[in-house]
C-alpha cells in the first residue's frame, strides 16, 4: 500500500545525512551526493528491481513488467550548493514509493516495465544543466562539455572519471531510450503560482523556451560634476527604461522577462555611466510568444538607445525552444490530481527540467508540480507543506497507474508506442 | 613681456618627460611627479623668487612685493594615472609665466607679494582629494588621513615620509595663510559647457556642494522562469525609475544628479534582482538647491520602493557644502576675460578644486576656466585648442594684475584684507 509518509521521512533523513544548516549539499559527484545515492540504493535493494548505472552516470532501477515497454519515473538527487531539501530528490523518493506500491500490488510484475532514473548533475555543477538527461536525449556535446569546469576549477571530465564515467562515451546512454514510451516527473514548482491559486498540485503544460542575451549599451563617460544633464549620453538611462519595459512586454505577449545581472563602467560615483552590461532572460511556452518578446526587446533597445545617444550590442547566452508536454499525458496528470484533491491547476514550467530533455527526444512526457511555499527554491528556506507532499506522492502514483493504462490501451490497439502529439 | 607660447611649450615638454602613450603619469610622490617638480623649480631658479616646501609638502615660489600682502596663484603638478596633459599643470605653468611678467615689469618687486603654489596630491592618490590645500585650509584630519592607502597598499603616511613630510605635522602648513589676501586659479573646465557656448573662457562662480550617497534597494530574489511578473519584488525596477527621475529633479531644481555605479545580487541571469546597490552623486551651487535635490531623491526612492514592494537604505559617501567664490574677484575675472576676448561665460564648477579649500579658509578666491575639447579630462584625450590656452594665460595674467589693483585699492582705504563676501 502506498505510504507517502515514508517518502517524507526518507527526505528528512536524506537532509540529515547530506545537508547542513546552510541547506542541501548534494552537489553532483561530491561525498554528500555519493551518500545520497547510497541511501537510495539501500532502499532499492529491498525491491525486486535491477539497479545499474548508464555510460553517462545516470542511475536506473528497473522493475520488469509483463510488457517490455517502459514507463520512466525521473528525478535527480544532486542539488545546488546550499540548496533545498526537496528539489530533485522529492521526485526520486516519491518514484521509489510508486515502485514499492507497483511491486506490491502486481506481485513484483506490473503490466509494463517501470524504471526509476536518478539523472546525473541536473543542476549543472559545471555550468551545463541537465547533463545526464541530455546524454540520454542525445543533445549533449561531449567536446564542449570537456571544456567545462566548476567554480573550484575541477573539470567535468575529471569529476566524471571519478565516478567511472568516460565523458567521451556518455552519449552511449542514448541506448536507454529504445523501449521508453512515457516519462513522468514530480517536482516542486519553485515558483509562486500554485500558492497564489491556493492549489496543492498542477499539471505542467511544458517547459518554456528561453531567449537569454547579454546586452551592452554604450554611451559616453563624463564627469558627474561638470557635465550638464542635457549633454549626457547616459547608458544607464537605457537600462532604466528597459527595466520598466520588460513589464510592458509581458503584459502584451505573456511569458516572463528578467534583467538579472547589471554592471557598469567606469563604475565610479563621479562619472556618467559609459557602458551598462546586463542580462536579459525571456521565457514563453509558445514559440511565437517567445519570438514576440525578443522582437519587442530589440525594438525597445534600439529606440531607448537612440533617444539616449547610445549604441547597443547583444550576444546570445542561451537559447532553447519551448518543449510542450504530451497532451494525453497532461490530461492523465490532471485526472491523477483530481483523483486525490478537488481541483487541478495547469501551468507552464519556467525553469528547465530533465523532463524537457526526455520530451525533446520524442518520448511522451509530463510533469506534476506541487506547491512551493513562498515560491522559494535553491536555498535552505525551500519548503512544501507535509500535507501537499503527501498529496504529491499520491498523485504521482495515480499518474503512474493512469499512464500504464494508457500504454496498455495503445498496445491493445497495436501501437507499440503511443502517438506523439 | 608675457609669452603664452612659452607656457604651451613647457606643458608639451612636461608631457614628454613625465607622460606616455596612456597619458600623464604625474601621480603624487612618484618619480614622474618628482621630475615635474624638478622641471618647474629649474625654471623658477631663473626668477628672483624664493622656493620652499611647507610642512604638508606644497611647493611655494614667492616673489616679494612692495606690500607683504600676498596674492596666491595655484595649481597642481600631480595627475591621475593615465591622466591628461593639462589638468593641474596648465595652472602652474601659466602662473609661472605670470610671475615672469610681473618680475620683469616691476623690476623684481611687484606692488604686492605674489606666490605661486603647487599643491600636493590634489587628485587624491590615497582617496583624499585636495590633500595639500586642505592642510593649508585646516580641514585635513591627519588621524583619518593616516589610515589611507593607495591602490597598491602604500600608505599616505609612508609616501609623505618619502618626501620628508610628517603627516602628523601637516596642519602646520596653515601658517602659510597669515598674509594671504587673494587666490586665483586657472583650470581647464573638464566639462562641455564652454564648448557648447562656443566660448574660450569663463569666470567660475564657485564649486558646487556635493551630496554623495550609496543606496541599496532590497527586493526579493525569485526564479526568472517561475515567477510571474506581478509576483515580483524587483529591486532593479526602483533603480530603473530613478535613472529617469534624476533628469526630472534637475529640470525642477537645477544642478546635476548622477547614478554612477551599479551592482546587483544575486547578479545571475536566472534570478530577479534581490538587491541593487548604486551611488547617487548630486551637486548644486546653491545650498537650498542641493537640499532640494537630495530631498527629491529620498521622496522618489521611498515612492518607487513602495511601488515595487522593496525597501531601501542610504549611507553617505561624501558631503561638502557649496563654496561660492568672491563676488569682487568673479567680477575681476570676467573683466580679465573681456580684456583678451569679446565674451565671457559665468559658470559653476561641478568638480572640486584646491580653490574651494582656499575659499573655505576665508581667503577671497576665484577660478578661471578655459574650454576643454569634448569636455574630456582625466584621460589621454584631454585637450584644449592652443589658441584657447594662449588666451587663458593672457586672461590669468590680466586677472593677476586686476587683483593686485584690487588689493592695493583696499590697502589705500586702510583695509588690510579685502572684505569677505
Amino acid at each position: 500500500m502506498l505510504d507517502p509518509q515514508r517518502t517524507i521521512s526518507a527526505l528528512r533523513e536524506l537532509q540529515r545525512r547530506t545537508g547542513d544548516a546552510q541547506g542541501a549539499q548534494r552537489v553532483a559527484y561530491t561525498a554528500p551526493w555519493h551518500a545520497a545515492r547510497g541511501f537510495l540504493t539501500a532502499q532499492l535493494a529491498e525491491l525486486p528491481v535491477t539497479v545499474d548505472t548508464d555510460p553517462a552516470g545516470n542511475l536506473w532501477a528497473t522493475l520488469p513488467g509483463a510488457s517490455d515497454q517502459e514507463l520512466w519515473i525521473g528525478g535527480h538527487l544532486d542539488s545546488v550548493p546550499n540548496g533545498g531539501w526537496l528539489d530533485g530528490c522529492l521526485n526520486v523518493f516519491a518514484g521509489l514509493e510508486v515502485l514499492r506500491r507497483l511491486s506490491e500490488q502486481y506481485d513484483g510484475r506490473p503490466p509494463v516495465t517501470v524504471r526509476l532514473v536518478d539523472w546525473a548533475d541536473e543542476e549543472g555543477r559545471f555550468g551545463h544543466s541537465l547533463y545526464g538527461s541530455s546524454a540520454v536525449s542525445g543533445h549533449l556535446d561531449p567536446q564542449r562539455a570537456a571544456t567545462l569546469t566548476d567554480r573550484e576549477g575541477v573539470t567535468m571530465r575529471d569529476a566524471l572519471a571519478g565516478i567511472g564515467v568516460d565523458l567521451q562515451h556518455a552519449l552511449k546512454a542514448g541506448t536507454q531510450r529504445q523501449k521508453a514510451v512515457a516519462y513522468i516527473e514530480l517536482h516542486i514548482e519553485q515558483g509562486p503560482v500554485l500558492e497564489r491559486q491556493n492549489l496543492p498540485l498542477g499539471a505542467v503544460l511544458g517547459t518554456c523556451g528561453v531567449e537569454r542575451h547579454r546586452v551592452t549599451v554604450t554611451g559616453r563617460a563624463a564627469h558627474a560634476g561638470s557635465t550638464p544633464m542635457d549633454a549626457r549620453q547616459d547608458a544607464l538611462l537605457v537600462l532604466g527604461r528597459l527595466s520598466q519595459a520588460v513589464y510592458a512586454w509581458t503584459a502584451a505577449h505573456g511569458g516572463v522577462s528578467t534583467i538579472g545581472s547589471v554592471t557598469t563602467t567606469p563604475g565610479i560615483p563621479t562619472s556618467v555611466v559609459e557602458t551598462c552590461t546586463f542580462t536579459l532572460d525571456q521565457r514563453h511556452l509558445d514559440p511565437a510568444g517567445l519570438a514576440a518578446l525578443w522582437d519587442h526587446a530589440q525594438r525597445d533597445l534600439a529606440q531607448f538607445s537612440a533617444d539616449a545617444g547610445c549604441t547597443f550590442a547583444v550576444s546570445p547566452l542561451f537559447q532553447i525552444e519551448p518543449v510542450p508536454f504530451h497532451p494525453a499525458l497532461i490530461g492523465a496528470c490532471e485526472q491523477a490530481i483530481l483523483d486525490v484533491t478537488p481541483q487541478a491547476a495547469r501551468l507552464p514550467s519556467g525553469p528547465l527540467h530533465d523532463a524537457a530533455e526526455v520530451a525533446r527526444a520524442g518520448i511522451p512526457t509530463v510533469m506534476l508540480f506541487v506547491q512551493s511555499l513562498g515560491g522559494l527554491s535553491h536555498n535552505a528556506a525551500e519548503d512544501t507543506l507535509d500535507a501537499h507532499l503527501d498529496l504529491s506522492v499520491r498523485a504521482l502514483d495515480r499518474l503512474a497507474e493512469r499512464t500504464i493504462t494508457w500504454i496498455r490501451a495503445a498496445e491493445r490497439h497495436g501501437a507499440r508506442i503511443p502517438a506523439a502529439p
